[in-house]
């Protein structure tokens, strides 16, 4: 199964959901936690899509909240696999809200999370390859690779020095110097 | 108020949460986004603590998932605010699951939350800043520098060159080999 | 506002949601009224969209519920104003589940919505009129009378001679016989 | 035990609800889709009752929403079985707000639900017939072959000329004119 | 408003609830403070519906669990106010679990919870007497006064020794010695 | 297993909530029934804790409610064995309210909850005793014995004649007048 290839829209999910009292703090805004966990809703079903499989979540990257979005609002959250690895798929997601009545846009917010594809066991399990097609779905699976990197020193699990797609984010501005 | 300081322990808060049927997907391990939302109240709380206003989430740093946490167990955060930047205030929360009747402990998992005070129109408002006491909180409070640069790198709101604390991770390794 | 006309497309809603163990009956089957709230949901925001108004629900057509839906299956539910009649609006819902891991869809459902747009002291107030592109679109735009006074007849308020557009169901058929 | 007969009053269920934040839009009032959940909760109840079956909801008919229920108000839903046809059967549910403390009623509202009796692969099994006793019940008992014949004819799964009961509404009235 | 008498069977109310997954704990048995969430939701109802006032919950009296009731069951609660006391009143409720199905039942179980009727600033307010109609209801209405006795000396706010009809359950049996 | 003991503070549980608009009545206060459902969970684990077990709630104490909680306040429950008697234990929960942004705590409440351990057929099962450490923990450890009476009589088990403990606190008194 491992070397079959699948496109990113073959994972594309969209969910919409609308913000009801029990999903906003004291000034009726909508709770970062409630946001992620609709964030962690489509993005899974966005990896299952493309795996076939059952999947956990492995790790959430940095998510910045730029704007409140409001009681009543509608939460529109577009997820789309950017690059597999091995049986890891990186899924990032969109997230854009609207006073419909008004119809006032809240920017959208982005974030990528990431999932491990596993048997009925819990076990790590190979999942397709990513062919990005248009110049958007390939700048993401570019951008992966150093994402990936991040992820791992973060996590403990890399060197910082053999992060050479990262690096080169601090390198390369060095030498403009 | 702004000159006024805290001891972390201020704002410490633990939280106990029961993995129920509806938190947890078809191998019964609880939705890393159902964590996530019991991680931001309890983080939100911490920061209500510290700075006596009402908080609103900025930003999330990654967080990974090394360990399922099954249906029934019991999961307890820990939130401390580890430094205040202004209006800001990031909150470390360490969780821990368990499987009360065998004793059985899950792994502990951490993150790092952002949140910012805001007065009751939702503008920005300066916090107490924080006196470290123990070890453990003050190399919390030196790491908080890094973590902020890497968070405005991320937001694009800060030029990799400008990160000198979170540099030197690459750099000082880099003289060493 | 009465006179301008919009598309279908314009209030097109696509909803997704995961079923979850609350929702299911002992039989681990979605329990019917679970999938009615998500339609009214999805429905509403459709209705909101066309008529940039905050919307009631005045009716549901008569909905067939044929295949079981299973715990653990990806829900997607597809939203579209059919047609407006002054400050009311019909929607059309089509609803399909999927079993994701196994790509085991399960037969789409489909089901009508009304609803009025209302003023902030809820009188009802005036809605674009639509204007139907794709050929399924007009064929829903012709059906929505039908069904417009089959709905009248069945909340007493329309006299069934008055039928015309509905009676033609029976009366053609039986000249046929 | 298809021969046995059953009394409506044995199916008779009542169930109460308080209209809390999450069930209501931004009027303040209760979604539709909500009280239809609850609708389907008792009738489901009442259908197991007369069955002694697990039960799923076949098809639910044409419900209008005359009037708003308000935030605070407690709901009471009661259902009956009205007749019975092999595996399925027919339950009306009788809807009605009140503001207690002012008590303050609002109009009451009412919906037929068809459930299916399955056995534990969810195969349907036929059930006891219905024996109505009041004048009301041999009314809504004589009521429900019409509303079959509609049901029937909306899932097209009957040509509408067989629909003899159905049709007499039209016919009737036509010879009138 | 406080002469005026009403009697018990007018703030009657019947609630039924399913046992959902989420009510229940590993052992798939309803935990009993989802049990006492729908005792208290019932029992304000009936204390709503006597006072025709807002009421919140005073104190709740020992309840007992003895049998274990099952997801999937049926639960019925049934209220009634049993007596009041210038502006409190004491609400007696039943409680009984069915497997529809199999028409098992749980034995009931009972408890009494006491209310305050308040204005709508919060203030304590006047409500009507009980006028007790049949046995049981008068036997309830007496030992409401012994049951109030309890209460009083547990708040600590009543000398066990003032507690005359509570102490007569002591005193005249160990005179019977 | 049953000769073991243990400390109080081993079986120690600290849960944080927030007050959600659903949790509210009308006034904005929290409902007696969400406190109960809580304070039900956080003794639950408590249990669990003191007898690495699975437990089932046995039985209440009366509990008398003083001053609202606010929506949007913290609430902080801790709970701690305070006895065990063969498979059963008494635990004691500690109730505090907190607007944190305003720093005003609401008087703190507390009750009993006695729960019983059960092996997976759902049979009781010994616990170990418990070894009270402060003059606090002492004081409940020999309460429990009176509470235990109590609640024996209120559920007819026990003749109040038998309860001397219990008497104790009428008799005294009755000697000193």
């Amino acid at each position: 199964m491992s070397k079959k290839k699948k496109f990113p829209r073959e994972s594309f999910v969209s969910m919409t959901e609308l913000v009801l009292p029990n999903d906003t703090n004291t000034l009726n805004n909508l709770m970062g936690g409630r946001l992620m966990h609709w964030m962690d809703i489509v993005s899974a079903i966005s990896a299952q899509k493309h795996s076939n499989r059952i999947v956990v979540t492995a790790s959430v990257d940095n998510i910045s909240f730029k704007h409140p979005i409001q009681l009543g609002n509608v939460v529109t959250l577009k997820a789309k696999v950017t690059r597999a690895f091995n049986s890891s798929m990186e899924v990032r997601i969109d997230v854009e809200a609207e006073d419909v009545p008004s119809s006032k846009r809240t920017e959208s917010n982005s974030a990528y999370f990431t999932f491990v594809a596993v048997d009925q066991s819990g076990r790590p399990i190979d999942v397709p390859e990513i062919e990005p097609e248009t110049e958007e779905e390939k700048s993401l699976y570019d951008g992966a690779l150093r994402r990936r990197q991040l992820r791992l020193i973060l996590a403990n699990r890399m060197n910082p020095q053999d992060a050479k797609e990262l690096k080169s984010i601090f390198d390369i501005k060095e030498t403009q110097n």
